[in-house]
Order: C-alpha cells, then structure tokens, then sequence
C-alpha cells in the first residue's frame, strides 16, 4: 500500500532519461530493468550475465554492489524528480549467502530523503527466492543547485 | 619498510593464477593490474577505461568498489596463500571527491588476518595524486578447509 | 504474524540471565528494558535519561549506538539460546534525524543467521513515533565451541 | 611530521570548550584525555574503568564506538575550530580483537574535510601496543550556519 504512493517519475520515464544520459550505465547490455518505482523506493532487476559468475559457480561481488548503488540511484531519482548529479557518498554492503547463478532482485527504501542526503537500504535476493543474499545502506549526496 | 615482508605468492604468482583460475575477474580486458604484494597489503591499479566514465566525466562508483574488492582480495591471498573460494563479507566504502578520468590506484593493507576473517583498509588514489578519491574497509571470510 | 515463531529464550528467561550474568551491561539503572522477543528479532526500549542528552537537547550517537548494540544481542541470544561470549564484529550506523529526548526503541531483525556468524539491521525510533531516527546493520560472530 | 600542522584549537582550548559546554560528555569523570591535536587529527585516550568491562573481561564495544566517536569529534573541532554542532551522520567499525581491560588510545585521521562533510579513520590501541583492537571510519555533518 505504502508502495502506491506516486513517484515523481515513472518507470518509462526513468528508463528513457537514464538511456538517453546515462547509456554506460544503462543500455540493452546492462542487463539491468527498473520493474517498479514508487515514492521512497523501487524494485530493480538485473538479468543473469555468465560474465558476472566468480569461480564458484555464484554472482560476483562487485556486480551485486553496483545492482545496490543502481537500485538505490533509481530509488533517489522517482523520489525527487531528474538530478542524475546525485552522488553515492556512502555504501555498505553485507553478503549474506552466495546467490545462484540467476537473475537478482534488489528492493531500495529511502529511510531519509532529506534535501542534501538521502539514505536508503537495498535488500537484494535470487529472482523467486524470500532469502536475502545481500543487503547494503547507501547514502547519496543531493546537489543544492537544481 | 614493513612493506618489505614477504608476502606468500608473488605478484607472477598471483597473476598467473588468477589469469588460469578467475579469467572473468582478471584478464588482459579487465584493466587490473597488481603492482607490488606484501605481507599483510598490495597495491594494484585500474587501467583507465572510458567505458567505466559516468556522466559528469568521472569514473562510476561500482568501477571503485571493484577495484577494492580487487586489492582486498589480492593483499589476502598474497598473505595466506592460494585460498581462491575466500569470499566478501562486508564491504564499506565512502566516496570522498570525483575521481578525475584516469587510473586509479589502490592501496591496501591488512588491519586484521585471522584465521577465520580478515579485514582491511583500501585507500584509492587518481595516478599521480596523494589525495584519497575513495576509502573503503573490507571484511573476508577465509574457508576453514583448505 | 513472522514475530510470533517462539525463540529460544523468553524475555523473562533474557533478562533474568543478562541481569545475573552481565549486570554491568544490564541493570535497573542502565534504563534497558526487552519488549518482546520472537525467533529473528526482537524489540527493546531505552528508557530516557537526561544523562545521555547531548547539547542541542538531542540523545547521543553513543547511547544510539549502545542501543542497537543491544538489540541485536538480544535478538542473536533470543534465537539461537545463550551463548553469551557471541560478540560484534561490525556495527555500521546512519543517524537519520535528531532524537528528541525522550525513550527510544529498537527493533532488530536477523537477515542471516549461520553457524558462525548473525548479520541483522535494527531501526531506531523516538517512542510514539514510526519515523526511524537511526538504523544499523551489525555482524556477530557465534563462538564454534558451545 | 604532518603531525605538526597547527590545529585550530589546541589541547587546552578543546579540554576548556568542552567542559564548559559538552559537559555530559567531557568531565573529569568520563575518563577521556586529548593527548594531542593536528590539523587533521587527534590522540585521545580513554582510562580504564571497570564499569565499562563486559563479562570475558573485556571492553565492551560501546566503550570503542564512544571512544571512536569523541576521537572523531576533536579531530573535526580541532580542525575546523568551535562548531559544537557537527554531528555524526554515519559510524562503521570493526572490532578486530579483544581488547585488554587497560587504556585505550584512538588516533583519528581526516580523509577528507569538505565545507559540508568531513570522514575521518579512527584506528583504536591497548595503552602500549601497537595491533589495533578496533578501527572505524566516521562521517560528520558540519552546519552551513556558522
């Protein structure tokens, strides 16, 4: 219910300014899809990549780090509105339990969205699967001229 | 000085084996280099690499939390030898200014080598500047078999 | 409805061990009081005391700390039983807002709990109110012999 | 040698400020000294209290996460000048081993020391040894208003 309230952009909207101004970190080989927006968080999804598989048979650490930070990005943007100069200032990030090699979810929720800090927590899991496999905090530092 | 101690693989060693063992991690494209390796730190770089720009013409914060987790990874198994299935557990980072668009460098060192867990600090420089762009503490957990 | 799966120790059973066993952590003067307990978290509360106030009128990150600290201790013994040489490994804190000064509660919720080590997060609020004023994650690590 | 650069405050002006208005937290009670002060960073010191003992006869990791907080504090005060109301806005730490139950000495380093946010590295000793017990990095909001 809480997850009804309307954010300032939409999933559509979200996808078209970050492929138009962020195409590195979002383009078709990304692997990354925005499934849901809402005010103070959203769900985002990255599609199984066999180039992100550790030896071991699991997901990579840095790659389930960026999903947080992507997550968390897109949380702060359909928060309050466009400003991609929106900077990570702190993550911090606990690795639970080796995910599988499959797609991974990750659900942010701001905890604050202050005018110059929003912070947020990431709980990121295997696509169908309750169990966390990581979980971060994240701050990002919002620009006062915009 | 204390740089001097001997580190349990060299830094051949540790490319060899990673090159053989994780090409997906490290490999001529993955721009990581290790630089030097001792007992208890290393320091490896990040060659700069357009692709890993965002916007703003800096480098993305996933390319820094890689690059610790890298030189995390590298000062463990350079301390307690070829453990490859030692695994993140906890990863803090803060961003402290916009890395200019060149290599970075990171430098870590061991603060805690247990012989369940080791924990470190990273400090990550733009090439050729003393001033940390990023600091990161790392947790690893080391595999009680091997 | 998950809060109501039994944990190991009841509060009476917690509070009764904890008095007796680390009076010093826990005692009629130390303003600590367990709420509830179920298998996976728990809730407690911190009695306010014009000691912990800050200059601003505001409680202290230190109390804030100790707090969440607690919790989760509460929340480890409360699940796997009392193992009292459990100790933190890693607290990470983000103060969100000014506590006014007045009790405040934690609420601690296990997001792993393995063999040898509990990962939790523990939100923080001024009694009567739902907005969180701190929020923690903290890693224990569970002693193998016991 | 970088240790020498002058601080805003000294030793003498941070014990007196501190006393007069932070005394809930600085008094001849609380058992924290300011060894030293640069711009830049701080030595303070805890004495040993039996109160803050836990049951393994230890410290307890409150006690750390304080002693890091104050160290912090000083370090931004004394770099900064008088702006009581700088207040942490995140703590990470690590306890990296048991600490004996003597002084404890914390040494904290600014790493960065911006017009809105400092970060800072505390690393934490028993009196007379050189392994660290702990070690956390901090984050202190500085009010625009001064």
């Amino acid at each position: 219910m809480r997850h009804m309230a309307a954010p300032k952009l939409s999933v559509k909207e979200l996808e078209r300014l970050l492929s138009a101004e962020s195409p590195k970190l979002f383009n078709p080989q990304s692997g990354l899809a925005i499934e849901a927006v809402w005010h103070g968080g959203c769900r985002v999804r990255r599609h199984f990549d066999p180039r992100s598989v550790r030896s071991g048979g699991t997901l990579s650490g840095p790659t389930m780090m960026a999903l947080a930070d992507f997550a968390m990005y897109v949380a702060v943007l359909g928060s309050i509105g466009w400003v991609p100069a929106a900077v990570t200032t702190n993550l911090n990030i606990n690795f639970l339990k080796m995910p599988a090699p499959r797609d991974v979810i990750a659900e942010a929720r701001l905890i604050k969205l202050g005018k110059r800090l929003a912070v947020g927590e990431i709980g990121i899991c295997s696509d169908g699967e309750d169990e966390l496999v990581a979980h971060a905090t994240c701050t990002y530092s919002i620009p006062a001229e915009r």
